[in-house]
């Protein structure tokens, strides 16, 4: 899948800041047939079928989070940014490429689960991810790994990682 | 479908401020073959089957927009909140039920389509989905129509909207 994908990436110079090459890969849904090939190769994986629920990461993870979910016919929680999640959370700050934000989870949204596969568009430090592992190991729930499209190696985020991490392409 | 989701649907009293009642319908995704009777009942109708493209708005309205994308195998963008996009935008502000925001899209991925049909997972007094509309109508685009799960009739946004609105629940 990874030759046919890369041509999907848009790139962008200095956003969201000045030195951060963002990498784009939200084209790909303008291509009906090739979205669902890579859904279809994402949700193939052992992390996701050894998971009891997916956990999608605010907001472009919500886009693959979803597609993974329906196609697997798994539940899906949300990991959201600060402010946006109502009733009782569990949260915790993270360092991201370009800044520091937080993650919450809610308390009632992971009760009926044991393990969760984690979904995003890009691992890029691994920040992301490691925030919201630590709510779930917080909460004595497993992580059966992280699920991404595109994988930034030179930021080295999958030696960070204490699961298993998979990727359609690497840049 | 309308009894069986309003089950799903978790109230919230003064969330995000005081004095707002907020629904959330993402507890379904927690049950996949209601998730995916909802996604199919939201993709059968007219003003999706109408549309070249689905335009989902950040960023419960990324989870229905991917769902119904990929169920009838339409393209999708995506209109997002402030600094979120990169590229030649288009930009618009807009009040909403507690405050004001702004939503751009990239305008690289409105020149493959003519007609666009709007998600979002609620309508409340319909400001997203005029601002979405607006930057569309500007670029010389149709609408083709807004869908959303959730309706809240007592905002009476639809009476605002110049374009045809489906909703699943009404509250």
């Amino acid at each position: 899948m990874s030759d046919d994908l890369t041509k999907f990436i848009t790139q962008y110079a200095d956003f969201p800041k000045k030195g951060v090459l963002f990498r784009d890969i939200l084209p790909v849904l303008q291509h009906p047939d090739n979205f669902l090939e890579l859904i279809k190769d994402m949700s193939s994986s052992k992390i996701i079928k050894k998971a009891d629920a997916i956990i999608s990461i605010d907001a472009r993870g919500f886009i693959f989070g979803t597609a993974i979910a329906m196609q697997s016919l798994k539940p899906m929680i949300v990991a959201r940014k600060v402010n946006k999640l109502p009733g009782d959370l569990l949260t915790r700050s993270y360092d991201l490429e370009y800044g520091q934000n937080s993650l919450s989870i809610q308390k009632s949204a992971l009760k009926n689960y044991q393990s969760f596969v984690i979904i995003d568009d890009l691992l890029a430090t691994g920040g992301t991810a490691t925030c919201v592992s630590s709510i779930l190991r917080s909460a004595g729930k497993d992580v059966t790994g992280l699920s991404v499209v595109i994988e930034l190696e030179e930021l080295k985020g999958r030696s960070c990682l204490t699961f298993p991490v998979e990727s359609q392409v690497i840049l």
